[in-house]
């Protein structure tokens, strides 16, 4: 299966999926089995770009119960200028206060022995169980596994490290032919639940040997995040541990310099794969069986955004979504709810193409060839609000009885 | 099964289930079969107060997609001085624009010929599926034959008439021997999902004999409303029909002065009824197997609020209640998630009265205990925020397979 399969992403013509696999030229990569997670699976992977003068950006969650390896790569590092990336999963480090900051501050000083770079050039991220001491020992000799086995394809058990409750890997090797050359840029993310209304539990991590100024990769990572994992909501929970962050090695000797027509097509490229990964998560929402999109314009843009995320985080919405019903009465609700309060709103709702109200009501339709359109894996909801000039979009998963299960049995 | 079932309501001395059944004096009602819901259940219900002076107090959903019958009673109905309420269940006459309205008008109309009131003094209430035409004329047909039985023990029927997916009835029959003299309290509820995050897709009626200035019953109302209704979360999805009444016909010659001590001892009893009621209707959230009690007490009001609801709808405390696991990490992620874009906070936690964390981060506690005490019919979550000052409570029910069944399938 292709890496891009959604139609909600557009593919810009120079981007094409690598036939080859491995990450970018001056990147190496390994995964370890540490004992965090049960059954020997991989659990710790360490993630080193050889070229001192690599350049990163990074994004984290907003949570105001962050976990400590946010805290402590959002304070302790340099987020211009990440050499390697130390990650565990198993354990969230999250809510273990003075203690759990220790931990992830020794995994950073082992981590920059391991990869041979300054403490302060390494990201720490942790994913998994929240309130339960990380026992950092575990980590660091999972480190120095890793080390052992660093290489260019180690990205696969690399990406196999990092995975929780997801159910397929969500990975990507693109080859991008900018005007200046073709660069490299790779992917590996994880996430599946408490995933929104920022963007998610989710870890992802990207890697190309473009040149970039890390004003430029900053730039752009943000813009991306905005349009990707800013906007799904797998069950309307934000993280403690959501960590994004963009490498760039320079290993091509391709430059994307500010403001040229290799940053906007780097950009597009970016956006590309941001959107599809942060679409992949979605899909893998914990039991999820379709993504749904909401596009929502109007005139006052608190309320467009308010009522894109009431509709992707109802339940009610999500269990029709699951069920295959084109209930809109739900969307009707969804945004009254949203917009409580107010008087009475003359919404639009259309449903993949097909309206279902207009003015706030009822529009007679082909509500039979709507039910074949919605028993499918995307479905698109358009809502229309008084007045324009504002757009929100949100990607949202369904619910389903595996997100119960997943759910109702994780252990604590 | 006695009526008040729940340790989080607290019954006054003065207040006894009665032994006896049917409505206060003043009061009939009555069920009919409109074939609006499939099997020839009942569905449409009349309530008549036949006292001229009957007094009343009335509360609405504050959506902004508010059902017909909510406009149409808001607007169109003298809520001080409801004598007769016409529901139906099956539809809820919601986004159903300018012809909706026009059928609940016609509907009101026609209760006030079949109660032999003025239109003007009938409230008319809608529940069931959302963005279908109502046919008035069967509910019109409905009432017709729910006149010509009428009764005082009409209650029962009447409240059947207004269930949709409740899986149990939600009635009380009360005596209150206040200090004037005993009255009567009758109520009939139903609800289940679309509950939050102001009261409910529910709809709740309330009838007494003693006799109230109609500012007093809705000072009452809304004081209680505001702890019963307003503080249940099934799904965190406001409705679009959410309604409560109270009407008092007084003919029990008991009169309830303002500011006196029964004022006081009549507004304690209504909260011990609102109260039970809306525990009833979390519990009966659609597939619940437990209801959870959070309290969240801290300085600002704001968190203190935003917290409770984010806890309550979290989803993944929802299953983690359903499938009784003490796992407080999701009640952590929900407090940072409802405080996004804040400092770290040094949140307290306790489960049924065990500290499981402390100034953000874990307790050792007796988490083996603390297992068999989640796995009971209530269980009680309090945080704590820096501050004091403020507190904000919220019932709300799990999250179980149930609720994706029957929401997966319910019909559009």
């Amino acid at each position: 299966m292709p890496f891009f399969s959604s139609r909600w992403v557009e593919v810009p013509a120079w981007v094409a999926e690598s036939g080859e696999p491995g990450l970018p030229r001056g990147f190496r990569a390994a995964g370890a089995a540490a004992g965090l997670k049960a059954g020997g699976a991989l659990d710790v992977g360490l993630l080193v770009a050889d070229e001192p003068g690599t350049t990163s950006a990074a994004r984290f969650t907003a949570s105001a119960a962050p976990a400590a390896p946010v805290q402590v790569t959002r304070e302790r590092a340099d987020l211009a200028a990440l050499r390697a990336v130390a990650v565990n999963s198993g354990n969230a480090n999250a809510a273990t206060g003075r203690a759990g900051l220790d931990e992830a501050a020794r995994v950073q000083g082992a981590a920059g022995v391991a990869a041979r770079v300054d403490p302060a050039h390494v990201a720490v991220c942790s994913t998994g169980v929240i309130g339960v001491q990380l026992d950092g020992r575990k980590v660091i000799a999972g480190l120095l596994k890793a080390q052992e086995s660093l290489r260019a394809g180690g990205d696969d058990d690399f990406a196999a490290a990092i995975m929780t409750t997801d159910a397929f890997e969500k990975r990507a090797a693109l080859d991008v032919d900018l005007p200046a050359g073709r660069v490299r840029l790779t992917a590996q993310a994880k996430g599946a639940g408490m995933i929104s209304p920022s963007f998610a539990t989710m870890l992802c991590f990207v890697q190309t040997d473009a040149a970039l100024e890390a004003e430029t990769a900053d730039l752009l990572l943000g813009v991306c995040v905005k349009r990707s994992f800013d906007r799904i909501s797998v069950d309307g929970q934000l993280s403690t541990n959501d960590t994004v962050l963009l490498q760039c090695s320079g290993a091509s000797g391709v430059a994307v310099a500010p403001e040229s027509e290799d940053e906007l097509a780097f950009g597009q490229a970016l956006d590309a794969l941001l959107r599809q990964l942060a679409l992949l998560i979605a899909a893998d929402g914990e039991g999820a069986r379709r993504v749904g999109r909401v596009v929502v314009r109007g005139g006052n843009a608190g309320g467009v955004e308010a009522v894109a995320r009431a509709v992707a985080d109802s339940p009610l919405v999500k269990t029709a979504l699951h069920g295959g019903d084109p209930n809109w009465g739900r969307i009707a609700q969804a945004i009254g709810g949203a917009l409580a309060g107010g008087a009475p709103v003359p919404f639009d709702i259309a449903i993949e193409g097909v309206q279902v109200a207009s003015g706030g009501q009822a529009v007679r339709g082909d509500l039979e060839g709507l039910a074949a359109l919605v028993d499918r894996p995307e479905v698109e909801y358009v809502v229309g609000l008084p007045g324009d000039g504002h757009e929100a979009e949100l990607f949202f998963s369904d619910l389903g009885h595996g997100y119960v299960s997943v759910n109702a049995d994780y252990t604590s």
